[in-house]
């Protein structure tokens, strides 16, 4: 049985001011909490209910609650079996040298659907690393970590300012970086470099102005010519599973 | 002002048993009101605020409502300015005969926000058809509805059981059936043809074994083979946009 506490200390996970003080996360349903288990992140504490079978023995605190206390703890409209709290890293330090191949900018993302889909497609395709804005929404909000499908255990995330990061390059790499804009080179045309950077904008602001004089190449998903087509955007999670599947084709032969 | 029954009307019509019961259902907000007030669609009645301001002169019964009523009303988690109440075609009639080019087959999408951006993809590459199963989500859910950000408008979307479609489909145009599946052809070395199929599956439990002998040839999105891409599949959106560039970098050159 959960304490009247515990749950009300679970449940304040649910916002990033709770999250940034404690220092915690939460981590929610069988398949993830097995993710995280197999992952480099540390495991604190699991509340589970009766039923719930791990994959494996754990070597982590085990507390069996009760499945109306998970229905009080839980963030998801369908409560689950298994919730985890793990210790957040701190992605807010020096963003270490970066290693060749291609890494997502995500300037000022908002939609933590988005976020979380943006981050399942980065493990998807191997990018090397991606690079939040601090106004980009927080990777470890309860729907982002849903939407990664535990793609966010592992990959390299950094928040920092992207003109630093891109200030950087500059100096060091000289990488091209390429922005997903509704003008520009199309895609398919773009011998995309196996060294990049790829700068994806806010879901209705698109980029920062800021950003534009470290643009080598605005990048342009085109629409057929016959004129049957009359939206005027693509998603920016689409736009850039679309980018990093043409980075694959291109690179990964 | 609006009445209670005006407001509890409005309402209901944000589930699915009211809005096919009515025949009606809701757009929100300036932009995507627009849109509708552009298209084909037949708009009932339109509730705004004070603020609003059309693009154009309109000359359907416009009620002006306080900002308090609109919160009532309103779907979102910020309420918008203006609520159009629109006439629901009905979209269960039989398939008409298919124009050449690409067809998207939903087998049981659920997520509102994967069936709206599967349409705004499918809107932005000039897709003929979504042929939606009969157990996908309501294209008239306000949630999938603001994903599509306006390209429900400018689509045909039939539901249909798929399998009628393709025996028909057998019998005539014999159009190749592609699916996206975790294993098969990488879609980089397929060459799509321009007249075709697509069948995107369920979120979690994939395409329905009844279709399997339908399908010509199952599509792979590839994983770099450096070992470094741990996710499992992709979203499906992300999937079906894929998928849709490919076909565009083929078809439309």
């Amino acid at each position: 049985m959960a304490s009247k506490s515990t749950i009300s200390f679970l449940r304040s996970l649910q916002q990033k001011k709770f999250r940034n003080q404690e220092g915690l996360f939460i981590v929610e349903g069988p398949k993830m909490v097995s993710e995280v288990l197999k992952s480099s992140f540390v495991v604190k504490h699991i509340y589970a209910v009766d039923e719930w079978n791990p994959e494996s023995n754990i070597k982590v605190p085990l507390e069996i609650i009760s499945n109306s206390e998970m229905e009080k703890v839980s963030g998801l409209q369908t409560p689950n079996k298994v919730i985890a709290v793990v210790e957040m890293p701190d992605l807010t330090g020096p963003v270490p040298n970066l290693e060749a191949g291609i890494h997502l900018l995500l300037d000022q993302i908002q939609d933590p659907g988005n976020l979380g889909t943006i981050l399942r497609i980065a493990d998807w395709f191997g990018v090397q690393s991606v690079i939040c804005s601090p106004d980009t929404a927080d990777v470890f909000n309860p729907k982002v970590i849903q939407s990664t499908m535990g793609s966010l255990f592992n990959l390299k995330i950094h928040y920092s300012s992207l003109v630093d990061v891109l200030v950087k390059n500059i100096d060091y790499s000289k990488w091209p970086v390429y922005a997903t804009l509704l003008e520009g080179e199309s895609v398919y045309n773009c011998n995309l470099e196996s060294s990049c950077f790829v700068v994806l904008g806010n879901e209705s602001k698109g980029i920062n102005p800021i950003l534009n004089s470290f643009i080598t190449k605005g990048l342009h998903i085109p629409r057929p010519k016959n004129g049957r087509s009359k939206a005027e955007s693509l998603n920016v999670a689409v736009a850039a599973g679309i980018v990093c599947s043409e980075y694959a084709r291109k690179n990964n032969p």
